[in-house]
């Protein structure tokens, strides 16, 4: 027999933007309960312990500016942060070649530099027009919406390595390839975040600070203030409407209450069984959205070698399979650890690898770029987001051709008692913490506003 | 308790692919279970009907020339078919004005059939070079993935008329917009179906024929073959993989089996709760590929009197809501009944009107057609696929950009002991009727194969 709680509203998800709506929920002065299908909180933020104390993140884990949200709730949780290691030379490699470079501007032709410089002012100038709130409503929507990312890389990039540096900038902070999703997705994406060097950088970018002790204390912190309210290890098998509210049951639980915020990735939401059935626009949203593609990997050395070296870690490269690296080391120094992308086609081929093939490709692209130090790691660990049930790919879902100007309107609008959060509702920071974050506000608002 | 059940292979969903594969199945001597999650068999295939003893289809309904899987079934259940009407003029309709042809080739301005002509035969010429067997092994693939049809379309009609005349064979075969999908998946649906001809065409095209008290006696006849192995309104709330072979879970029933056949569109299909988890370039593959957009009108009147004014039936219009229509008198001549397609933008617009505004659309659309007449109706029937719990749109899946190249080899790849069917899998005739039945076979011949 199922055990029978009653409340006021019930959030499905224990990342932060159903952990974030909870908190909110309470301070509104609501009886709250979260389920969360996995047996820990923070969804696509999770730290890993390794020896010696050091904790790497195998999902989100950067801070930058303009992240206001998150900002304050970590001040308020009292949880610390520091500068991403960023002194000394970035690395640039097209095929064989292999350069080195200080700052944001690598050292290369300068057609390529004229020609990359042109495309990003135009592409940063139009994604600056595309409406946070409602992407549809841009003067050309349609005409953005009807073509790949791909298609106008082509269009608007003239040499074969300015178009192979925008495609870096899809596989870093898309997670997919440009042509897997629409020109508006990307313009839209990108002002979310505030433009490209805002989103691609570590200094004043989104890669600019870490947590100490890694993010998933965040989550780990607002789950401990909402104590027994979030029950683990309770995946939603059905979110049944009735004239009196909503009932949310699992395979151990069943919790009625007045509203349901579904705090999940769409593809996730799409999949659980609603009853009665969804609507037909809001279900046809929930196929349309596929999540990103990121394996992760955290590859430990006794040292980061790199930096005797003069480099940052920073590594880009068009020929992967790593395509991005950051040095990803503890505070402590106690070990070196370089944090290699494999993202899009990369991580879609490289899930198909065994695990032995996959630490081969992984640390054959990094001594390409670091050196033969960088083919015997003390420990390799890796995540395949695409795999994990209950998240199935990061870093969030992209929008393909036709989405946003046919679904848009649906991604927010509740269905009758049911509320949607998640990064990908966000307008501001969409596909990052703070998003997250700013999505279970915008819900629980409505809920808030919705049951007075 | 759930009622226990062993069997040699359960098939999930009893459309034409999964009741094709259960008749091949126990032709190859092995005991099967089907279980359905409607309370009918049949699919996207279903008859109603009305008063007068008149019967319509409201999903699939045609047959036509290269069909041959399901003619020879129709042929061995004693089906018969009879030709679609089509004598008299066809209407074409731009804006306000409209015009009658007969046959294939509109009487429009010259420039326009010329352009309209050298792109459909660009278009056909690519289609033919793409393998039905692996689509993304064509020459071009990655770049005919990248782009989307409209931007195909954009770069190869002068003329806006020839452009919409593509978009229109989009929403007529495709049920999607030119936007919505890879070119790569434009080719690959043309050449699986045999051309643009073939498929848009009413004599010896895809809409030649209809069957004799409608499609769903095709599957209603092979579900009486199969007797008490369908089971009905047994939705599936588990596919759980051991040692032994495979367990399918319902709310009734827990079917024990060696193998298993998922039948269903490939949204579904990922929507299904697998136990262990899929792999993730499989669950990935089922988050990017959605239906189509189909709202389905029967409209009946007294009599069929467009025949009267010379006409076919079939109006097709570039600014909708109903976009394409045909004849669908019964052969009995009883009552006139007349066809009306909204696809596309159109049927997702049409989704959020009340039935009333959604009646209201489309009598516009026919009167404008086909004069005063068409304002009055005695019945109006619709269906709208993608409101249906247990389909989710039609006519089938579309393919976006970067979908075919990345995760294509996915489609058919069995996972263990679970096999895929359903028309989307399907190399010839992907979309129909023919299709889905041809993919219950090669699914029933992969599990023969592994059993024996």
């Amino acid at each position: 027999m199922a055990e029978r709680i009653e409340t006021d509203v019930v959030v499905v998800g224990a990342g932060l933007a159903g952990l974030g709506a909870a908190q909110a929920l309470v301070a509104g002065g609501r009886d709250v309960v979260v389920v969360e299908a996995r047996d820990r909180v923070g969804g696509r933020v999770v730290n890993r312990e390794l020896e010696h104390g050091v904790v790497v993140e195998m999902g989100g884990q950067w801070i930058g500016p303009t992240q206001n949200r998150i900002q304050r709730l970590a001040a308020d949780l009292g949880i610390d942060t520091f500068p991403t290691y960023n002194e000394g030379e970035n690395l640039l490699r097209f095929g064989e070649t292999q350069g080195r470079y200080k700052g944001t501007i690598p050292r290369i032709n300068p057609f390529v530099l004229a020609d990359i410089g042109q495309a990003q002012a135009r592409f940063d100038n139009l994604a600056r027009r595309v409406p946070l709130e409602a992407p549809w409503s841009a003067s050309r929507a349609e005409q953005w919406d009807s073509q790949t990312f791909e298609t106008w890389i082509q269009r608007n990039c003239r040499t074969s390595k300015g178009r192979d540096l925008l495609r870096l900038y899809s596989a870093a902070v898309f997670a997919a390839e440009p042509a897997d999703y629409s020109l508006l997705h990307a313009l839209f994406y990108t002002n979310s975040g505030g433009g490209v060097d805002r989103l691609a950088g570590v200094g004043d970018g989104a890669q600019q600070d870490r947590f100490v002790g890694g993010s998933q204390r965040v989550p780990l912190a607002m789950a401990a203030e909402l104590g027994g309210r979030v029950r683990l290890a309770q995946p939603v098998r059905k979110v049944a409407i009735g004239a009196a509210g909503v009932t949310v049951l699992t395979d151990e639980l069943e919790v009625a209450a007045r509203a349901v915020i579904v705090a999940i990735p769409p593809t996730l939401a799409g999949r659980l069984a609603y009853e009665p059935a969804l609507p037909s626009w809001r279900d046809q949203l929930t196929q349309a959205v596929p999540a990103g593609a990121v394996i992760k990997c955290n590859v430990v050395y006794e040292t980061p070698f790199w930096r005797e070296d003069g480099l940052t870690g920073q590594a880009t490269g068009n020929e992967g399979p790593v395509k991005i690296t950051f040095d990803n080391s503890p505070p402590s120094g106690a070990r070196g650890v370089m944090l290699a992308f494999l993202e899009g086609a990369h991580a879609r081929r490289a899930s198909r690898m065994t695990p032995a093939e996959r630490r081969e490709a992984v640390l054959g692209s990094l001594t390409r770029y670091f050196g033969p130090p960088a083919a015997t790691p003390l420990d390799f660990q890796e995540l395949d987001w695409s795999a994990e049930e209950w998240t199935r790919g990061c870093y969030g879902a992209h929008f393909p051709t036709g989405v946003w100007t046919q679904y848009g309107p649906a991604l927010r609008e509740p269905v009758g008692p049911i509320h949607w959060a998640g990064t990908e509702t966000a307008t501001v920071w969409n596909g990052y913490m703070d998003g997250a974050l700013q999505s279970g506000d915008r819900a629980a608002a409505e809920v808030l506003a919705a049951l007075t």
